[in-house]
Parts: C-alpha cells; structure tokens; sequence
C-alpha cells in the first residue's frame, strides 16, 4: 500500500502545474549576474594579487604545512594531533596513491580507485577545521627566512582561468615532495615510454595496451607490425617492473587468450634490466623469481637502454627492440624542485637531515620520504626509496611535532630547548614482490647481508595479499580491493577501455 | 609447513645464479630485429593497402556487420545465433554504457566501471569465432550496390601509427550508430558544456567538479569567483537532466558538506529548461518532481540559452549565467553519418526503416535504434530516442536475422520469399527517472495519453534500483554496481580525482 500513500502526496494535476513564479522566474539569478564583470573579463582578474594566507598569531593553533601526499606525508598528516596544529597540505594531486598495488590497476585487476584514498579520509580536519587546507597547487619555492612557502594553483588545462601564485606562511615545515623517475638522461624516455608511479600512468598504460590489442585485429595490420603492437617491454628489474611483468603475464595468459584470441599468439612480455632482477632481494629468491617469470612467458633480457625511439628502442649493443608499450622503472632520482632548493643536501642530491628528520640550520624545517637523505655528518647512509621507509617516517615525525606541539613549540622558531627524544631508527621488516600466478617473493631479512627467512610461492603471496589489505587506509577501500580481488578471480578482468 | 615445502624448490643459491645464457640472452629478441625497418619507416608503411576481409564464400557462414555497440546494436549481437552467422562489429568503442547509469557516475555515486559493459562479455564470440571481429573504427560510408562497408580505424592519438581504411563485404548489415547530442546551432555549447552521452563525459564532468571544488578554496579566489566557479548548471529538463541534477545535489548535501566544508556554502545547482521538466512524465509525477528537486536545493529557471561563453551563459531574454561546470543535456538528432548516408530517411533526418526494421529499397540493409525512425509509407510514427526502444529493436530483428538465417537466407541477397513473420511492435514499458535523496518517479502509462499507474516516492527508487540490477547486462556488473551502491551507502562517495 505504500505506493498508493505516496500518490496521495501529489495535489491536484490540474492546479499544480507549474504555475508558481518562484519555482521558474530567473529571479534566483539575479546575484550571480553581479559576477558577469569578472568573468568577461581577464581569467587572472577574479584573484586577489599577492593573495595568501596570514601568519598565524600566537593565540592560533600554530600552523604545519606539509608538501606533498605520497606515503610520508600522508602519514604523517593521519598522525598528527589536530587539536594542536592546523595543518595545510600542499599537493598536485587530492589522494595518496597505494603504489604497491599500482601495477594491479594496469591491466584490471584492481580499479584504480581502490588504489586511491583521498587525503580528507586520510585527514578529515584538512575539509573540516576552520584552519586547515588542502590546496591543489606545486609549491614554486621556499623563504625560510620569512618562514613561507610559495607555491603555484594548478587549473589543470582550465580554459576560463590561469594558474596564480600565492603564499603561505608556516610555523613548521614538513617537505615530503618525494621524488622523481631516473631516465639517466637517455633520449626519448619522457616523450615514449610511461612512468608507474602515479593513478595517470595506470590509466595510460591500461589504454594503450587495449588500443593495442584492438589495432592489431583490425584489417591489414602485418604480422610484424603486430609483433610490435602487442611487444611489451618493460625497462627496469626492480619490485615494480617485476610485479608489472607478472601482472601482465597473468592477464595474457588468462584474459588475452580468451578475450583476444585472434591476436593471442602475437603478444609478448620482455623485462630488460642491466644487472640481475631484484637485486635487493635474496640470491635463491631472484633465481625462483626468475624462473617464474620464464615460465610465464616474460622474457628476461640483460641490457641496457641507448635511446628510445617512436617505435623501437636501441640496446647499448645496437640491437633493436620493437615495441607498442614501453614501461619505463628504473627507479628513482631527486625531483627538480629538490635540486633547486639551496637547503642542505646529503650525498646523491636529497634534501640532507638529521637523525631527528630536521633539516639542520634552517629552523622549524623537516624532511621525510624519498626527497631527503641523512647528511653525511651523520655517518648513516641513505634510506631505500620505500614506503616502507616513507611511511615509517611520517610516523616519527607526526609523534616529534606532537610532542613539540604539547610542550608548547609549536609556533614558528619556538621549539627552544624542548626535549627531542629518542632519534629516528628505521628497522626493515622485509620485502615483498609479486611474480605473477598468484606468487610472491617475501624476504624477511633485515637487509641484504643479513640471514633470515626468505619464502616463495602461494604462501607468500597470500601473506603479501593479505599484508596489502590490512595496510590500505581506509575501511572503504580494504572492502574495495577485496571485492576487486574476488570478482577478478571469479569473472576475469574488464576489458572496458574507458 | 607449506612455506618450508616451498623453499626446497630453490635449488641451491651458489649454482642457481644467473648463469644460463638463454635466460639472459637477446637471442629472443633477434626475431623482433625483423620489424625494425618498418618501424623505422613511415607509420603506415604496417598496413597493407586496401585492406579489408574478403566477401564469404557461399561455402562459409554468412557475416552481420554490426555498426556501433549501443543499447540496440549491443541487444542484437547478444540474441545473434552464431551457429548461423559470423558477426562482425565497427565501433569506436569497445564497449556498451549503461546510460541509465551514467549520471550516478559523475559524483561517485558508482564507478565508471560499473556501467561500462565489454562487448567480448555481450557476445564472446567476437573475440574467439575465427570469422567474428570487432574492429575499433568508425564507419566512413556505405557501398550498398557491392555490400561493402568503408571504415577508418581509430588510433586515438598514437603517435606511431596512422589511421588507415579499410571494407568490410557483408551479408547483413545493421546500422545500430546512434544518434549525437543536439545543440540546436548555438554557439559555443560544443566548446564549453560537456554533454553526458559516454563513460569519458561522466569522466570530465567529475574531474571538473573536483577541480572547482578544489581551486575555490585555493587562496586568492574572490567571493564572486567562488561562487561562479561552483555554480553547476545543467541545461535540458529530461530526465538525464534532471537526474544528474538530483544526484549532483544529493553529493551537495552530503558529501560537499563534509568533505569540502569551507566552500560548501558557495555551490549550487541550476536547472535551466526551456518547457516543463520531465515533459513526458504524468503532470502529478512532474510536479513531484519538481518539488523534490527545488527541496533539494536544485535551482529550476525556465529559459532559453542563446549563447554560450567560456565562464557564462546568455539566455534569450539578455541574463547572464556565470558557471563553473556546464552539462547539456537537451536530447539528440541525427549524426552526421547518418545525414551524410543517401539512404531513404523518415521524418527527422532518421534513417528511414519499414515495420520488419529493414531499410527499404536497399537489399540487405537493416536499421535499429536512435539512428532510424518509421517511414512516412509506414504510417507509423518515429519511437522516442529510449534504452528502451533500442533494446527491444535490437532483440526483434536478432530473431529476425536468425529465422532468415534458418532458412538459408543469410546469405548476401539470399532473403528471397522467406517468410519474415510478424513486424516488429513497440509496446511502452514505463519511464523512470531519479530526482536524488533516495526518491524516484516511475510512469507506467502506456503512453503521455492514456492513464496508468504513477508512483513516486521511496518505493518507486527501490523498483528502480531494482529494476536497473536486473537489466545491467552481465553478473558481474550487476555485482558491481550493488557493492558501489552499498558503499556509497555506508562510506559516502570517493572524493580522489584521479
């Protein structure tokens, strides 16, 4: 009966037409045409010049801002107390990327979106709190001096507006810019091959390798000019390249051979590293490695990239290698605007800390994640670029400001003689890599002279599943992956290209 | 145990390195080497010249070209029997979109994967028949004399390769490509509204809508500039319209709200229509609607729009508009294929069609979906651009196809005197349209004259909802969607713009 009370709901159709003026006048327009000015006008006009926001006075909650949200920041962001600090964070992109599941998205495994965890889930006081933010924007530089930070909006291809500068004035400085993908200056890289580091990439490399797969069964394609289309090469041995190669593997072999049966037999892996893969993990576990990949199909080629060509790219013999889809991850490199900081650096050109995570001689500023390195007068030696390592910093970090700010130190050059505590010591608790084929590598050394348990296989690749899923931040996306995973294994992956 | 059971398949660490030149050897790669001078060549040197498949033989089964993978052309190659005929399928993408869906998209409400069907999932033998295909291309003309179709391959951009054409001979063929959105020859609507046709419309409204969102709570943004900037207005009153407009104020109220706090009292909706919204719908559903949509904070303005500029609109009586985010949905006319084929055309511009759906005067031809309409010799009136519609075409004339094809008549002239049965019969199901906050009208009237049942309300969202389930083509959409509803439910929608 519940339909029938609805009904009763409505008036009568013949009074109640639309005849109330207010419902269709242009009358409720009327004050937004009082910015018809603005929007004719310049696309810059509707900003305030030299627009920024104001330092924080000390009856304020002193304010943390923190650059960058990749693991560091992120973490340290969740970590932070915000009924101590507000927090402004400062970012290209709104959301954490879970980059260890990053490969799975290329080829459907997982969505992209299960991957992603925008930053006010992460930290809800950036949307909420009168005082904190997130903006879109790059920070542009730093006056350390004055204690601000410049940065830049990002209007992303915007017609109707142009980017435009503003500033921030910071109590504490958290820079967690992270880093850059190395080309090692080899020509062509950046304009043919696609990086896997960030959502964009997976969605590239997922479109291309569709439109591949498609292209190659349209009429009058060559059997060579197939060859190439569906000629995978991915560039680099290390954790990511391997788990692309695998994960590219897996959907050949069980979505490609059913889904693309015509061109089956023409798509091929080839992973080209110039020393041994995996070359962190454990001896006997690169070799299991190896021979999974073999057995997978993934050729494994020892070389070394020259040049990258529309088409092919030159090994340093002068052998040619065809190729439709280039994945380039060779790791990583100290990005532009680390290398144009005048901070102090640590060997290999990271912004150099202390064993607190302080950038020494600057005050209020700190460092985490793959853009710093310890200085050498420290006597450590730089962390791996992991988030492994980020995240741990992030985390010591967040308990240091927390503690500064309790004690009352937290407006800008306010620390004074507040008791630091224990320094930061970062422990391994292992590593881990897919191989494809529901295989994993799990290496639980401490580092790579150390003894200790190495496991390959199903096993270790449940443990590594299921280790991914307890760590993926929110409850939302952990239900996510896990409904990814199931219907993957139920129904095979999408083919959509979207 | 198992990890220990695991770890005896190493074999032992000191011999096992890479020591096996096959492994690492480019001997692999030494066959690719072939293709490197065709890939150093032009971009279409690949492509053999005047490409294309051969007609069948009368030995072999007959071919049904299907042009597009809309709802109609999508239905019929699902009821295809493919133990009669082999099916070949030219679209420019490779899947289906459930449009019902799609609004639900653009705020998060569902993922874009959920609405999106792979056409190899609809009809698998595309992809697995030796004689079936799916060609990612757009249809360039018509050779009805020789049978043949003219194509263009799509190649999206790439920058190593051209598009090249190439024919298709058929035995059948069924033009099911659609109709294009309408702007009515106002300027700059093709410029600067997004229309809300395909997956990667839903994809940039959302992006923008983010990026609005994002850039006014930027530093600088003056007060008139925020509020431009958040003003989404949707021009067109049908039900995609305004079911986008309900689904974008149930984000508002909800999500905006929480997670876009500081700015949440800058953004509005406004619904501008030239006539009465949901025209088709009964007076008592229309004045429902109205009212659930101006409770929800959706602005209706009656008015014309007679230009369109990048950061407004001018409607005809002079006001002017400012928006941040602009969505035309005023509904669709024929495209530009279909004026440009010479074939016989009902009233409207349609392809003209008879009441068994075949293009008249034409052997072999057949039509179905928003790209046809009845001829005027019919005396049938054109059917309403529907899901709907197309759906039901596209079942009638597969089991037309398939007693022809049983009677031996697949071949290219072979109708002959088969019997064709009864002609194809449209009977109205009822409308349905969402006006957000869990509410919905459905119109079961047989047609805008007649009487019937009309519910609106909470119980007509629930049949909705339900009735979407079931009619999303495959389980595992079907899955998807449910688990993106369920946590829309619980977890509010994703935020990351990725």
């Amino acid at each position: 009966m519940h339909r029938f009370k609805n009904l009763t709901r409505f008036s009568s159709p013949t009074t109640a037409k639309f005849t109330s003026p207010a419902l269709f006048s242009l009358q409720n327009l009327r004050h937004l045409s009082t910015t018809a000015a603005a929007a004719a006008g310049d696309a810059a006009a509707a900003v305030t010049p030299a627009s920024g926001l104001e330092p924080t006075k000390k009856t304020d909650k002193p304010r943390v801002v923190v650059l960058g949200s990749g693991w560091a920041g992120c973490r340290l962001m969740k970590g932070i107390d915000t009924s101590l600090y507000d927090v402004v964070c400062v970012s290209p992109r709104n959301h954490m990327v879970f980059t260890p599941l990053l490969a799975s998205t290329c080829v459907g495994t997982l969505e992209f979106r299960s991957v992603a965890e925008p930053i006010a889930r992460i930290q809800p006081a950036i949307s909420t709190e009168p005082g904190s933010y997130f903006f879109l924007a790059n920070c542009k530089g730093l006056d350390v001096k004055n204690h601000e930070v410049h940065c830049e909006s990002i209007t992303d291809g915007l017609k109707a507006m142009n980017p435009w500068d503003f500033k921030i004035p910071y109590d504490k400085l958290v820079i967690a810019s992270g880093a850059e993908a190395s080309t090692f200056g080899i020509k062509g890289v950046k304009e043919h091959a696609i990086f896997l580091r960030e959502v964009h990439h997976a969605q590239e490399i997922r479109r291309k390798l569709l439109l591949n797969l498609m292209l190659s069964d349209v009429p009058g394609v060559s059997d060579e000019e197939k060859r190439r289309l569906l000629h995978c090469v991915v560039v680099g041995g290390g954790p990511t390249g391997v788990e692309f190669s695998g994960e590219l593997s897996d959907f050949i072999m069980r979505d490609v051979h059913q889904r693309y049966s015509h061109v089956k037999d023409y798509i091929h892996v080839t992973l080209i590293e110039a020393n041994d893969i995996l070359s962190s993990f454990d001896d006997r576990l690169r070799v299991y490695a190896t021979k999974q990949l073999t057995k997978s199909g993934v050729r494994l080629v020892r070389g070394t990239v020259k040049d990258v060509q529309p088409k092919k790219i030159v090994l340093s013999d002068g052998t040619d290698v065809p190729y439709g889809l280039l994945v380039w991850s060779t790791g990583v490199g100290p990005s532009t605007f680390v290398q144009k900081t005048d901070l102090p650096k640590a060997p290999g050109g990271r912004i150099g800390i202390d064993e607190w995570l302080r950038v020494p001689s600057v005050p209020d500023v700190f460092a985490i994640g793959d853009c710093c390195g310890y200085l050498e007068s420290t006597g450590k030696s730089t962390l791996p670029a992991l988030a492994q390592v980020a995240e741990r910093e992030g985390k010591y970090l967040a308990e240091l400001l927390n503690k500064i700010g309790k004690a009352g130190g937290g407006h800008a050059n306010g620390v004074g003689d507040t008791e630091l505590g224990a320094p930061f010591v970062y422990k391994h608790l292992g590593s881990m890599a897919t191989v494809g084929s529901y295989k994993a590598l799990v290496d639980l050394r401490q580092s790579k002279e150390a003894k200790g348990l190495s496991i390959a296989g199903f096993a270790s690749w449940f443990i590594w599943r299921s280790a991914y899923l307890t760590r993926v931040v929110s409850w939302r996306n952990r239900f996510y992956v896990a409904t990814n995973w199931l219907t993957t294994f139920v129904f095979g992956r999408d083919i959509s290209r979207i």
